[in-house]
């Protein structure tokens, strides 16, 4: 085999076949195909996409080019989520005790933020001590123990992937349904889970700007799960603009817990129900699960529910914040915090309040505006090595459909000086736009993609 | 500026600025800009295209990436020829001394074949003792003193697109109508001639399969020269058999001489008429330039014909090789070689003929055919570091329209062993169609692209 000719293959429009997609994943793995050669592969198959098989071929070449975690020696069943990225995004620090507290252990690897969309690990630091970088040994003990970890990518899996994917950032190849969704899928397939739901975000704070692209890409994640022999299932959710009322790391796990305890912003919730729902349910029928064979979907947001409001999910959050070093005083201090309407703890050096600058309702709020500004103020990363400011960020006070008078405040800036605050300001208030007659407000999930086993 | 932005634009299908080009090029030929990158525009340009302003603006600068020759010094006037290349084509051979003899100083790079496509240097050089590594001084001085020199790249001319080139090769990145002429063109610009004629090859035994390609490729090779101020024109020409009776480098050769020396085969010559014609045209008009202001294409043709006939150009010839230390003697045995029907010095080991299997018409001779077989005999180059045999080749007998009866010669091989003869002679066979009836014989040149100064 020929790598010029894989290439041409590809450039042409041709499908290339599992035994060439292996062969170049694998040589591509050991350093005997150079990066140029996957970089004009890579560009090729961005304008000339793939078939579904091919989509298949390259995720499973991808997730074997490392470890394969079998977490059956430690659990019954196991469960994963994942999230396409947005801005306000904290759905896992909600869904995975809620559904660990219904006896379906959790074993998640997250990720760190980078430009607009924050990240689940830097959100989790933001509490004292707590630490993401568990061995191995402490990932699979965790899951035995507690039913419940949030571990960074400790564990090398989809080495090929990691590889693809810093070539496609580099390269402006970033931009493929069938790429982007191979290298979900190649960490989730690696991570070992037997059920998995993605949540795939569109719209303005989304990678995929539109519904068609989003379904596309769920419909493909779903498809390779499926064709992998996994439990799969997707939720569609509307990211036009930030999910709950705060951005940035602590803000966000303050948002979180106060989720956790019952109260916390509706669309939050909501969304949390949503993919709980159909996690459990992808657990019917399944050996070895605690779930019961006939369950619904109003038994199962039902039993959600109730482990949110009996405090069982918050228990669970504290005993993950414990077994993975988290100062639970700490947690015990935010966790007043978010029951009090001020900000006790958990507030940066300069809070500067922004107002609405007429009568009217919100008709929208940009929520990429939030995201970079998070970046300026230091709470993001504009680069993969930039070390970040947990206290800084944004607390909404109104969001899209929301009555305002002129001088009512939008936001509160939490900042680490008042220029920092100043320079962000403009952006901020420009991603409002205002109407005179209540505006319609978008569904927050607008599809389900399920697969039946 | 940001690489990664810039091939955002190109694989969006956006045309990139001219200063953004020259950051590109610059930027790449220092090293700042990596081989992934790069590549990954390559193939973006490969899919989406780029418009005449774009490419002119990377065939100058990758021109002005490394010296560009100025050789007013030596001559008054410089003219300049480039194939695209095809399988029997000697054409430089005979049309440089041609026009040089006529006071039109000839400056020419050339380059070595590759794949089925042979090269200038390697024809010339089985002359023994000639030279074709001539210093800059040495170039510049046979200009002045003789008026025709054919060397091989030895002045790093267009550094930017020797890189980039051998990228393309290795990415499947060639097949690019801008990529192609911003190519041959930065090296034509470079090597500062006046007057340019492109021999633009299409159909079976050319890069360009189709005359539309064709058409394409010159039409933006001749506005790219225009755009830089030189005087230019092309001449498609059809590569649908091989060029001439004889393929491989010493064969080719003896056909070269024998068409300076009044014979030779006539569609070879017929090419070098057009192609002498349209220099000699674009010649006129020219500040210092020695031809008639007055002068029309017949006149060309007739000058043309006249320093064929006369043995001027022939002894142009001679004067060259001598110049570039080729021996003399030797050159006259292969002219009484050239005269004479047989081949009494320019013989491989062994010749073997092949015949006709039926009565009928030669219909279609597959030109790539031959030019693969000669690389199989040692005779042409698969990579790029391979020595070549000067000695084997083809001389064809039967061309197309020729009527053939069963049993009658086709073609001779000259080879080094009876084994290589044999392993080659099913692929000449096959590249062979016969017709009971005459068939249509194609013309040589379809189309002349001038552009008037």
């Amino acid at each position: 085999m020929n790598t010029v000719d894989l290439i041409a293959k590809k450039r042409d429009g041709g499908a290339l076949s599992t035994q060439e997609i292996e062969w170049l994943i694998a040589n591509y793995a050991d350093g005997a195909i150079p990066d140029y050669q996957m970089a004009a592969w890579a560009m090729a198959v961005v304008l000339r996409g793939m078939d579904l098989r091919e989509t298949v071929d390259l995720t499973l070449a991808m997730a074997r080019s490392g470890e394969m975690l079998d977490l059956h020696g430690v659990a019954p069943v196991t469960v994963d989520k994942h999230s396409t990225g947005g801005v306000g995004d904290k759905t896992t620090l909600l869904l995975a005790p809620l559904v660990a507290s219904l006896g379906l252990p959790v074993a998640k690897m997250s990720g760190r933020g980078l430009g607009f969309s924050g990240g689940t690990i830097d959100k989790l630091e933001s509490i004292p001590g707590l630490r993401t970088d568990v061995t191995p040994e402490e990932f699979r003990r965790s899951v035995r123990d507690i039913g419940l970890v949030i571990a960074s990518q400790t564990i090398d899996l989809a080495p090929a992937d990691k590889r693809l994917y810093a070539l496609r950032d580099l390269t402006a190849t970033v931009e493929s349904i069938p790429l982007i969704a191979a290298s979900v899928m190649s960490k989730k397939l690696a991570a070992g889970a037997d059920c998995i739901v993605l949540d795939v975000k569109y719209g303005a704070g989304a990678f995929m700007r539109t519904l068609e692209q989003a379904h596309l890409l769920a419909r493909t994640m779903v498809d390779i799960g499926q064709c992998a022999g996994r439990r799969i299932a997707a939720v569609l959710s509307s990211m036009e603009q930030p999910l709950g009322y705060a951005v940035g790391n602590a803000l966000e796990v303050r948002e979180a817990v106060a989720a956790l305890r019952g109260a916390g912003p509706s669309d939050l919730v909501e969304l949390c129900m949503q993919l709980g729902t159909q996690l459990l349910l992808l657990t019917r029928n399944l050996e070895r699960s605690p779930t019961k064979a006939t369950l619904d979907a109003d038994e199962a947001r039902h039993m959600l529910e109730h482990t949110r409001l009996s405090g069982a999910a918050w228990h669970m959050f504290r005993q993950m914040v414990t077994n993975q070093g988290g100062d639970l005083a700490a947690l015990d201090a935010i966790a007043d915090d978010a029951d009090s309407s001020a900000f006790a703890l958990l507030r940066a050096p300069v809070v500067i309040g922004l107002y609405a600058p007429q009568d009217g309702y919100v008709a929208s709020i940009q929520p990429r505006a939030f995201g970079l500004a998070l970046s300026d103020l230091g709470g993001g990363r504009k680069r993969k090595d930039d070390a970040i400011d947990p206290a800084v960020g944004f607390i909404l006070v109104a969001k899209v459909g929301d009555a305002v008078a002129a001088g009512d405040p939008l936001l509160y800036i939490h900042a680490a000086s008042e220029s920092d605050a100043t320079h962000v300001a403009p952006h901020l208030i420009a991603a409002y736009t205002f109407t005179d007659q209540p505006p319609d407000t978008p569904s927050l999930v607008s599809e389900v993609i399920t697969v039946e086993a």
